[in-house]
């Protein structure tokens, strides 16, 4: 059985396997050492993932070796725009986001759990493309509300002992982040936005043990097999 | 537990979570509702294949709901020419293509295998692009023989009575096809030949009664969620 890799998160991770995804970057990256199985949520919230959690993780097929949380751009929505409904309270988002770990490691001590903090935002952006029929000229989330998200996620994974990418910070790092890692809504992941969170991925998962050099490949390469008797290495299976 | 889809086949498979490719554009179509499992290995003919068919199909968790079958680019690969390690002859290739079809229908009588023909080649495309140390001038495959193998695909699907989709016919009723559809090697798919196969694949699955219509959507959805009481629609779970 190959080793089992779940994306587990809001919107960032449902669209993670759309063109120039971070998600499908991953699968083809370990294209002959693992399953990367999508569990993504578009709007959901750590209060509804928290309640979902079991239902998703029975579902899944097997232990897997590593999970990515991903969650927090919906919790911090602003509590009195046109979002509110998914706005979660910053202790309620730390305790649920605690407790997500809590019930993976519970459930499976030895997966690894990645977390995740939601992105940046870039308010200008946003505020051109309002959600759905919002009308208000108000900004339903900012950059500096997900933030303190983003800050209180690292807080459960140090608490939790489990591995975070920092991506908010991380994107912000870039020199015309706004535009080049964000797309046209201000809120999601460019192709090169996506890039950057992949090659994170990508990291954590190697400091974890987790890389095309130490998963073994699923049978022989091509390039491997016995040119005068290729059947060979077909052997026994 | 989703509908799960396993992709079985050479580098035409392997490669289509690359960007652009058939393969992750499906995980996307299904990312709410089917789990898209890779197991493309780069090179294979059906010889070898077949050998390590029941090991392939041990490994991918449980008993899936459709299997693409996607072999025949090397198989056709030309007997006295540089690629000939990976020549299968024509009447070998129709046994063992059938081979795997019914041990899969053995196996999960209810699973739909979908075969896939080879893509078409265009010859002088290749000839520009020949494999690895090949300096010999000559091609190690054509569109003419992979053309046989094509034909010979589709035998074996109607009678073994599974559907096909012919995508070596179908890419080449496109105008400028060889330089639009297929890569720069003459025997990959473009980005753009990647979209038709996808496109036939889901137009195949939905025959066989699988579609985002039929497949239940994992939760519900952020736009179904009950404004003034949203977690009522997780009670129970």
């Amino acid at each position: 059985m190959r080793p089992l890799i779940v994306l587990f998160g809001d919107s960032h991770t449902e669209e993670s396997f759309r063109e120039g995804g971070w998600g499908a970057a991953l699968a083809h990256h370990f294209s002959r050492s693992a399953d990367i199985v999508l569990r993504g949520y578009n709007g959901y919230n750590t209060r509804w993932a928290l309640k979902v959690l079991d239902r998703v993780m029975d579902g899944v097929g097997r232990s897997p070796a590593a999970i990515t949380v991903f969650f927090g751009a919906n919790d911090a929505a602003l509590a009195d725009k046109y979002n509110r409904l998914q706005h979660v309270p910053l202790d309620e988002y730390k305790e649920n986001l605690q407790a997500i770990c809590s019930s993976i490691k519970e459930r499976w001590p030895s997966t690894i759990v990645i977390l995740i903090t939601p992105p940046p935002i870039y308010d200008e952006g946003l505020q051109k493309h309002p959600s759905g029929d919002d009308n208000s000229g108000e900004l339903e989330r900012t950059n500096v509300s997900t933030g303190d998200f983003a800050k209180a996620c690292i807080d459960v994974a140090n608490n939790s002992g489990v591995p975070v990418i920092d991506i908010w910070s991380e994107i912000q790092n870039y020199p015309d982040w706004e535009k080049s890692l964000l797309g046209w809504d201000g809120m999601h992941l460019s192709d090169q936005g996506n890039r950057i969170l992949f090659e994170e991925v990508v990291k954590e998962l190697k400091k974890a043990g987790m890389s095309l050099e130490t998963f073994p490949t699923d049978l022989p390469l091509f390039a491997n097999l016995d040119e005068k008797d290729p059947l060979k290495s077909f052997t026994g299976m």
